[in-house]
């Protein structure tokens, strides 16, 4: 394998510079790259790190680690399906990793999970090279179509009982996934006392931008929060979720149900995520910034997520 | 100021290499070196980044950044205070960056606050880099003292009601910091009823030793909790505080009275912050490692799962 490089690593280490986080980046160490290929949509590197075992990039960007990737998988499945009293039928937009749908059969009351990811390539590598993940994509209750979500969501006649859009960031192909019309999809594709969850950031790095979604998603759904896990790998150390639910007054923030086998998640934690710190709090709540102003100069957005109007 | 150099910056990035967490480092990008010393006891850096303001590093490793430090510095100082129904002295062992007295000032119980560091250079630095932290520590209620944190701690017959121990990480100056003998000179100094929080590393990266050292500090106090907050220029993008109470039965999880002008602390958070991710929790309350095991062994969602009853 001594004849594979990737550009992203120099020195032995993989760095995650990228304009949509300037002035800091993830650093890995590289034992071994595994995989480098371009895809129809996005350039493909797995390589084996010293510290965090495997690990999948997609256009220069960790999607995950096999050490802390339970953290995501957990909540962004965990928060919209143990709030729900009995979800059976479940969606997941993106999630070619499997990592979702491994988390999502955790729930017995699951029959039947449909997954819709752009890239065959995703699914193809994860299956070889993160099998922890992939490994349920294979199971009987599960259906993977390769197809463009937002496409796919708009032609489906099937109700769902909880969505979840696993994506990747809102640049490159995940774009879509981020507009209004695209939450309108999701909307109308719920079952009645349906929910959702969508990755949707960090609140470090994107608070204003996060104002933007949160008041988007609000004229979609009549129930919309925002929470948020730790996660090492991703930029800043967090990322957070969309979590909505399609009919009034359900209660996104207390599990009705429980959860086996976790790592990260548990009832307590289920509650936690959605208390925010109070930078966070007052920016979704009142859309005022009350971070520490840097160097006397007006900082602008580094990056304008695309809400619809 | 081109003549000044550091090995820790290259190609215009700081680069947080170190074999405290090996195969990870994070990446700041370097506007300008504005300091380089080496101080009696630590090599000091300060220099402007393009993203988080001006940035203090000792000994190659990250203290505080202007964008991000408001988040530890409130954790560890409204954490014990708030929970603390009257607190009005209050002793910080190390912090001489000043921005946990910034916080300590916010409680208007506070009369006197003393402060210990070792390394003047710490705060002479802070003052001219750093002034938003370091503007307090001329307040009239605040006493500097430039000598060792464990002499002094084991010296002085005054008690206080809260002890912060605001240290760098266990290797170089800090070390003594993290004895069982230190945690017991912390106890006997306190008043009746006194609580102490000090700087506990990151759960992501060492619940093992977390777990010893909540071992310890439980033989010392007769309450002790873990609690954590999100940082991203800290490694993995978290750091945590262990929360002592020097008298049994007290809460230390939820706030008592309210605290003013706060961008990340809230009642809300305070509370979250001692709800552990779940390999967390079982690590400090079981000593058992739930986490995925990397690198070539079989891999089982649910091998090393505790079974739910």
């Amino acid at each position: 394998m001594s004849a594979v490089f990737h550009s992203s690593i120099q020195d032995g280490w993989f760095r995650e510079i990228s304009s949509q986080w300037p002035g800091q980046a993830m650093m890995l160490k590289v034992n071994k790259i595994l995989h480098v290929e371009q895809s129809l949509f996005q350039d493909i590197l797995v390589f084996e790190s010293e510290a965090y075992g495997n690990v999948l990039i997609l256009d220069g960007v960790i999607q995950c680690t096999e050490r802390d990737e339970f953290s995501y998988q957990e909540m962004i499945a965990h928060l919209p399906l143990a709030s729900h009293p009995n979800p059976r039928k479940v969606l997941v937009i993106g999630g070619g990793d499997g990592g979702v749908v491994r988390e999502i059969l955790k729930h017995d009351t699951v029959e039947q999970v449909v997954l819709c990811d752009i890239d065959e390539a995703v699914v193809r590598v994860s299956k070889a090279y993160l099998p922890h993940m992939a490994a349920l994509l294979s199971s009987p209750k599960v259906t993977v179509h390769i197809q463009d979500g937002f496409k796919f969501l708009s032609e489906i006649k099937e109700k769902y009982d909880v969505i979840i859009t696993d994506s990747s960031d809102p640049v490159g192909p995940a774009e879509p996934l981020f507009h209004k019309s695209y939450f309108q999809l999701l909307h109308d594709a719920l079952a009645p006392g349906g929910h959702i969850s969508a990755q949707a950031e960090c609140l470090w790095l994107y608070p204003e931008e996060l104002y933007s979604l949160k008041k988007m998603t609000s004229e979609v759904f009549p129930v919309t929060e925002y929470a948020y896990t730790t996660i090492p790998t991703y930029p800043s150390g967090q990322i957070g979720f969309i979590v909505c639910a399609g009919s009034p007054g359900r209660d996104l923030r207390t599990p009705v149900r429980e959860v086996r086998d976790t790592r990260y998640y548990n009832k307590a934690i289920h509650t936690s995520a959605f208390n925010l710190p109070e930078f966070a709090r007052v920016m979704l709540e009142e859309g005022k910034d009350i971070r520490p102003k840097l160097g006397g100069e007006p900082r602008e957005a580094t990056r304008d997520m695309p809400v619809e109007k």
